[in-house]
């Protein structure tokens, strides 16, 4: 916990975004890559952030009335070929399982696929078409709606660039489907999910977001209105941190899901959909994380505090020992929002690398408790967010702690909504919008930049093209003004929110 | 919640077993079977209990140290070439995939698969192979040790005939992996876990469980011991409801985990490997549920009373309407264990099929209330596991819900204990063994018999093949005695559990 020059990861994040991403998946032990293309093996770190953001997600969707379920892993080939409209940009990128055994080969040695299937079978890229399907069973009269599901799950779609957490060709996440009697009603839900995502994601990733809709370019395929939340990365980049979708009566025809309603007529039901995904940890790392290594927001950390005995060797060390165990009793006795502080022990003999080891790992406090700490009833401690270490009161750090950690949660929080509040411009000058985004690279990857847009695809597309620029969503709190798009210069009533994206 | 005479259920126990037990499932509402072979879907009533199951067993998983991460679903064929021993069983039944997309197919119309890979990927049978190697290299000194590793996933094994919970093409399961330094830390961990199950199994399931070693023959693949735990449903067969395995240092000599010991010599770790899947939701229903339904223990059942209120077409019944829910919020004060106490209301008007509805599903405490009942300050309730049903003052009700639900919970798990102790015979005769055997099918499928062996594998072979009557276990608790193998009648010193399986 000393040195102060050199920075815990090469390189830095100005040095190299991309490979300072990656060394501090590694360096905090969260994950690595599997010998498998594309899939990672996630570390218990990483694992225990993910089981975090699950359980909190999880009670807040139940809150809202949504139940669980649970939906095969492969879909049959037909079913794909069924959604001709959704299919075609999975088609591209997924796992076909052809055969259902293996046996001896002769010719070559080792073992070859034998039994084959007389369908293929897809492994899940979303679960949409068999949640339909059942959805489509399930459903006979209004009494029966609304159908209010969600599943947590691995999905496979095949990539060719991956990148840990942000893009992996298998990948865990959550999708909610949910069927109603009313239009009204499936609106209503579309944007009660996004209030949860926008709420989790602020209060426990702390990471602020920026709510609207998608222009129908970027639409979900066959949504009448996607609606998302977007967050900005310290390159300044956008990360989309979750989408929910209306999808009218669209899917529903699709899949068939018919109600009789009130007045005895067949009537199709009105459908949403939506989902987050591992993703949202890759978020929550190139948000907060510093030259040092990871740092996790205290309401998704793994644990909240390690405490690191200086032991002496050949010594008879049973005090500190103790005082450390006591230490942790004390703290676990805290209740730290919905769950009770954690506390960790660090007894290895491993020198200075074992304080590198907790900073690089994120924990948001780390205290030191030597003989001397002991003799003055103090603890010698340091937060993940602040340089400064200092000596407390036994007593008072422990009467503190949860306070502490509030502070660091919105401090991080803070920081993240300056950061982005001075990275984020209204331009006008085209010139000047070109110019921005033509210079930006690696660790300053331009800014947000609130500008008007006419609404035709084609500006939209344009910008796309010159610039890898894409519009990240029509705010919901856009106010309406008069102005000129900032492509074509026609007339435009309304800002939109144009970003380079993850 | 009238009618006595005929059952809910049809065929009951008695009349076809196999066939009640689907029946008790669709009735339920937890499951069906999916449009893929094989595979199904798990509802929202059926995936609480799952859940419940999951959320309990992980905290006691995590009382012992171990920690949760995540192996990627696919493993690539090499992998389980190498592994030829272990293969075996598994290389009959897995999904291989081997394309990575779906192309437009002109000849025939649809889509078919496209870009075949270089090495096909197994679905996940087991994560055991990329663990192994994951564990390889993050092991090099014995500081590293003990590596304690559980996975929650999805795994296939390609089965041909398949039954809902109890054997599927894609379960759900958890996989524990462990790695130490000495072998008695290994042997302690495997039968450490072997305790965590037993007593999830006892106390949260109800299912009384016979704790013991598997014989050589019926050991995992690879293992040195295999311990296990087997239960017995009503139709007299046993169901193994975990295993916990020792592997000596053969996995890691598979797997070339090493790892330099405290005098700096290189040594092999020593592993435990232990799992439990669905099917224990499948030995649930067949230890509890009767001729009306599914029965499910308080503790993890997905919700504890349901409040059927007493309403009338064309009147204002806000009064009965408040009454419930204020009694709900007064029931949800209560904790449960590491729950509160959960309520539904079904308000639905469908007649008397909503009581019945609620007894199919197994919820543990039936409450009903009316006009009359919110006039006299009462309730009226039923247990799920007693047929009587009783007024009861509303907040004497309140006061011992919980009791309540201990006491059903107890009732379960005792009746299960009877059920096993009236059915479990010591018979030295091998006449008796094999008439009691050949006349058992259907519902009556036999007994637990304690009988001497002598440890062959001809005779334990022998009784496989005359009579699908399987050695379950060499149980912990059977003492040492004198006796002559049910089956050659050489000498013996134990007796040890014989049963038809599941």
């Amino acid at each position: 916990m000393g040195k102060k020059n050199k920075t815990a990861i090469t390189p830095t994040r100005e040095d190299d975004y991309p490979a300072w991403y990656q060394e501090v998946i590694k360096a905090s032990d969260m994950a690595e890559n599997s010998p498998v293309r594309g899939c990672m093996v996630i570390k218990p770190w990483g694992y225990a952030i993910w089981e975090n953001i699950v359980r909190q997600m999880d009670i807040m969707f139940k809150e809202t009335g949504v139940k669980n379920a649970y939906f095969p892993l492969f879909i049959p080939l037909s079913y794909l070929e069924k959604e001709a409209e959704h299919v075609e940009g999975f088609a591209k990128e997924c796992a076909v399982v052809t055969h259902h055994k293996l046996e001896p080969d002769k010719e070559n040695g080792g073992l070859k696929p034998a039994g084959k299937l007389a369908e293929p079978l897809i492994v899940r890229p979303t679960s949409e078409t068999i949640i339909g399907e059942s959805m489509a069973k399930w459903t006979s009269s209004y009494r029966d709606l609304p159908i209010l599901l969600n599943q947590w799950a691995n999905v496979v779609r095949w990539e060719m660039r991956t990148r840990m957490f942000l893009r992996t060709s298998e990948f865990l996440w959550q999708e909610g489907h949910t069927a109603h009697a009313t239009e009204q009603e499936a609106k209503k839900r579309t944007l009660l999910m996004l209030d949860v995502y926008t709420k989790f994601v602020e209060e426990y990733l702390a990471m602020p977001v920026i709510r609207g809709r998608k222009t129908p370019s970027e639409r979900f395929p066959g949504a009448e209105d996607t609606t998302c939340i977007e967050a900005m990365m310290q390159d300044k980049r956008a990360l989309q941190a979750g989408t929910s979708h209306f999808l009218g009566q669209n899917f529903a025809k699709g899949s068939n899901i018919t109600f009789q309603n009130e007045e005895g007529k067949e009537a199709f039901a009105w459908t949403t959909s939506w989902g987050t995904s591992t993703r949202m940890v890759g978020g929550m790392i190139m948000t907060h994380s510093d030259d040092d290594g990871l740092v996790v927001p205290p309401r998704i950390a793994p644990a909240h505090v390690v405490i690191l005995p200086i032991l002496k060797k050949g010594s008879d060390n049973r005090e500190v020992l103790d005082s450390a165990q006591s230490l942790k009793d004390a703290l676990e006795q805290k209740q730290f929002h919905e769950r009770h502080v954690e506390v960790e022990i660090d007894n290895r003999d491993i020198g200075g690398a074992r304080g590198w080891d907790w900073v690089k790992k994120g924990i948001p406090v780390r205290v030191e408790l030597g003989p001397r700490d002991i003799e003055k009833n103090c603890v010698f401690m340091a937060r993940r967010d602040e340089s400064k270490k200092q000596s407390m009161n036994r007593e008072e750090f422990i009467d503190q702690i949860t306070d502490v950690l509030d502070n660091m949660q919105d401090n991080l929080f803070n920081r993240a909504v300056n950061r982005r509040k001075e990275n984020t411009f209204e331009i006008d000058d085209k010139d000047q919008f070109y110019q921005l985004y033509k210079k930006s690279k690696g660790f300053n990857n331009g800014a947000f930049v609130m500008s008007h847009w006419c609404g035709s695809d084609q500006c939209e597309t344009d910008i796309k093209k010159d610039l890898s620029v894409t519009i990240r969503c029509i705010p919901f709190d856009s106010p309406t003004e008069d102005g000129h798009c900032i492509c074509c210069g026609n007339a435009s009533s309304r800002r939109v929110l144009f970003a380079k994206a993850y």
